[in-house]
Formats: C-alpha cells, structure tokens, sequence
C-alpha cells in the first residue's frame, strides 16, 4: 500500500508539519521506500516535485521542507510499487490541464485488469493503473463538459465515475484543481479540520510537536487527509468505505456516503490491501 | 528578454555546468531576476522546477545543482516579465500531455495581440503570450494528427505554425516532446554540439573550467542551445533569424533556414528586442 496526505484550507498554509511526520513514513518508520511525489498549488500554478529515492532521504523532500512553500491545496504520495516499474513517469501525482487549470491525482491500490476505452483528450504516459484511472475520469468530464461545471454537477460526476472504477479493485484517491480537493476510501482514509481554537498537536512517527495556534490566525480552516493519522493530541476522523468527499476551504462540502458506512480498522486495511495483492 | 537554454543528447547528461553559467545570468552577472524554471525529461518523465525567486539566490536552483540530474531533452527560462504577471502560473517551461507524452515549452520574446481562437484540446492556465502560443501549437498538432507523426511530417507541421505565430511579434522558443527538441530563433539563438574529441571549455560568466574529456565517453554527443554563448574556448554556431531546427540525439538532423539568411549581432539582437518592448 503506498500512503496519501491531502491538504485543503481556506488560507495558503505550510503542510511541512504534517509532512514531516509523512515522509518519514517513507523509508524511516515505515517501508514506503519506492519514491514520493508532492504538489502544492499556489494560486493557478502548480509546483510538482518527484523522486525515485525513499522520501526519507531525499533531497527533494530536504527542499519541500526548507522551502516552506504555503498551498492552499496540497496532494502528497508515498509508492510501494504494486502495478507498474518504479520510474518517474509512474511518480504520483500525476498532472493534467483541463478546462484551463491543472488537476493532481494520487492513487492508493490496485485496480485489476482496468483497461479502459483511449479517451480523446487525455493518455497516459507511464504503464500505472493509477494514471488511467485519473486520464479515464479527465476524459469522461471533458467529453461530458466543456467548461467548469458547478461544485454539485462536477461532484455528482466524479461521484458517478468513482462508483464504475470502483469495481476493477482498491480505489483510495486524492484529486484537486486548486479550488476544491476530492478523497475518496476504499479501506482507510482519515482526516482532521483544524480551526479555532487551535490547539497543540504531536507527531506520531516523531518526536515533534506544534502548537498551531502560534502559527495561524483565528479564522484559518486547514482540513488535513491522511492514509493513516499522523498526530496524537487530535481526534482524526475517518472516511466510510467507498465515501466519496469534496473539500472547499478547508471543510468538507459535499460527500457521497454509502447508506450504510463501514469503517475499516488499520488491521482491516493493511489486511484488505494485502489480500489484493497491493503491497503493505 | 529572458533567457533560454536547452540540451539535447544521445546518451543521459548533467547539464550543471552549462546551468552554473545560465543562472548566475539570473540576477549576478546579469539581471534577468523575474523567476527562473527548468524541466529535465528523465525516459518519458518530467522533472519541472519553477522558483519566483532570481536563480541565482534560488534553493530550487540548488537544489537542481546539488541533484545532478542526466536527461537527454532539458529546457531552462530565466524570465523577466514583458508580458503577464510574475507568478507561478506564468513561470516557464510549460507542460502539457500530447499523444502519450509529456511536452516542453519555453519562449523569449514578444507576440502583440496574439490571441489565437480557442483550441479543443489544451488551454492556457496563466495570462501569458508565450502559453498561448504552445497551446496554439498544441492544439493544432493534435486537430491534425492523433498519433505522433515521423519526424519530418511533425518538423514541417511545426516549421509552418511557426512562421503563422511569427508575424505577432519575437518568437525564440524551445519545444521539446523528449524525443526531439526543436528551436526558433527571431532574434538571438547559439548551439554547440560537444563530441570526440571533447576538450575543455570555461564559462564566459564564472571562473569555472570543465574538461569534457574527463566527464564522457567517446560516443557521447550533447548539443547546448543558449541565447548567447556560455563558454569561451569554443566555437558556438547561430541560428539566423527565422530559422527552425530540430535536434536529435544531440545533433541538427531537420531545418528550416531561409534562403537568405540574416544572423542578428548580440547588440543588433538586444536592440531588436527593445524596440518590440521586450524587457531586456
């Protein structure tokens, strides 16, 4: 299983704290060691940084931290190699233009024998799953639209494509253009709101702590989505199997839960994953 | 005007030592200080870096130094603004998806009242001339052909949009698809192509000295394309004005020249770009 971090806020927000605590998932206190890949929007402009090398050690993660880059959406991507030869054209996110913005997409599982039909718009350049789904939904919404739909229509839309890809396997995603940050579970995801009062939070893989009301103003929202919780001190929530949720600054505004949610434990998830053949 | 740099080889390069001497053009020796990018194709990937910062003072560039990244196709801009704000968004290179593969574009220049109807295929997401005429070019590659075409069809494809986009003003670009990389000169373009037997060469910006001897082998072939020479110690070639070429494992293998051809003095050039309203 590789791992997934989401930021969206309502203010351009430094992800290094919790970042910290994720890359070090890569290669330190966990074995996520096939490479990682970040992107940060900063207003329409998107700054993608890939590596190959265990995130843990790598200089481009040393970058991303001392580069206190502020986003107000963020997709980060640990890869244990399931599908796929280990190559920067395989490195999530992945990045396409679309209705005159960019998209990201980063995937977590496994989707079996999901070869779908070459879409017009849009092809895949490395040899994942991953990358077809994301061209696949890319050129499903740009057949279907050819400008920017509003917030429910595009939700609806993603809603009903996430459903079809569903069936090929594990579908854990995390998608953005910027404005909104779609999630989507198939076995764990978890996320936190923070927002006044802010209070402190320490990292689980490390031994850091912050206190986030030193570092934001009261009217900050930043909505924080992770594989697996990354502080103690803050109770994180968790998305239902199969939930599918919109982020707009920072909070949750539209989602798509199945009417009678499950919620999968860690060992669920590691289990379920395995049992896929999706690497742990 | 900004400056541009390229690399085109038949065997994986670092390209740092033609980089040291480019970007301390970017805000010591020289004062091109609006932003910086570069973008290296590793196999069918992309490794993108853009910094707002000058590229002399910037981490990304050196992180980019310290990396020592090889590729076979790399394009590098140092920008001061003429047109659109300074912003992420509008920091070249710019990339989009084509066919299957990633694809590359820088531009130094001017193209007044350049606004070319809207394509199906690719959009600007930044309020620059230079994106509008990639997308142009884009858009209309892929209206006419929906696979990569051979060389000498996509060179002439290219070469007769080129000479469309030309009449709105100065058009020095870079386009590379990983394959090939392809340069127009309007004002100001030199090249060098590096081969056996290799010798040595110092930067004209710095008081840095390689031995190529020492960092290739005897089949290794690497062109540099630049603004202005990077080097002394080395004959570098010019593009005359209006001249397309296409280079390919590190050498010219298709070209556009006019039958008269008129190359530009470094002043005459400087000047040229002033009078269009180009900052330089």
């Amino acid at each position: 299983m590789c791992q997934l971090l989401g930021m969206n806020c309502n203010t351009p927000t430094d992800i290094m704290f919790s970042f910290e605590g994720f890359r070090r998932r890569g290669g330190i206190t966990d074995h996520h060691a096939d490479g990682f890949g970040i992107g940060f929007f900063e207003g329409k402009g998107v700054r993608l940084f890939h590596d190959d090398k265990p995130s843990a050690n790598s200089p481009v993660a040393d970058l991303v931290r001392a580069y206190q880059i502020k986003s107000e959406n963020v997709i980060a991507h640990i890869r244990k190699a399931s599908q796929g030869q280990t190559s920067l054209a395989n490195t999530h996110p992945f990045m396409r233009e679309m209705w005159g913005g960019y998209w990201l997409f980063a995937h977590n599982g496994h989707l079996v024998d999901f070869f779908p039909e070459q879409g017009e718009f849009f092809h895949p350049v490395g040899t994942t799953d991953s990358e077809r789904a994301f061209c696949h939904i890319l050129n499903r919404l740009r057949t279907r639209f050819a400008a920017r739909p509003d917030d429910e229509t595009l939700f609806g839309a993603i809603a009903g494509l996430t459903h079809e890809i569903r069936k090929f396997g594990l579908f854990n995603f995390m998608l953005s253009d910027g404005i909104s940050l779609f999630a989507h579970a198939s076995t764990l995801l978890h996320y936190i709101v923070r927002q006044a009062p802010f209070g402190k939070a320490r990292l689980l893989d490390d031994d850091v702590m912050v206190d986030f009301a030193e570092v934001t103003t009261p009217s900050d929202r930043v909505a924080v989505i992770a594989t697996l919780p990354l502080t103690r001190d803050e109770t994180w929530a968790q998305l239902a199997v199969d939930e599918l949720v919109m982020f707009r600054e920072g909070k949750i505004i539209l989602n798509d839960r199945p009417r009678h949610p499950v919620y999968m434990s860690v060992e669920e998830g590691l289990e379920t994953a395995r049992a896929a053949g999706v690497a742990v």
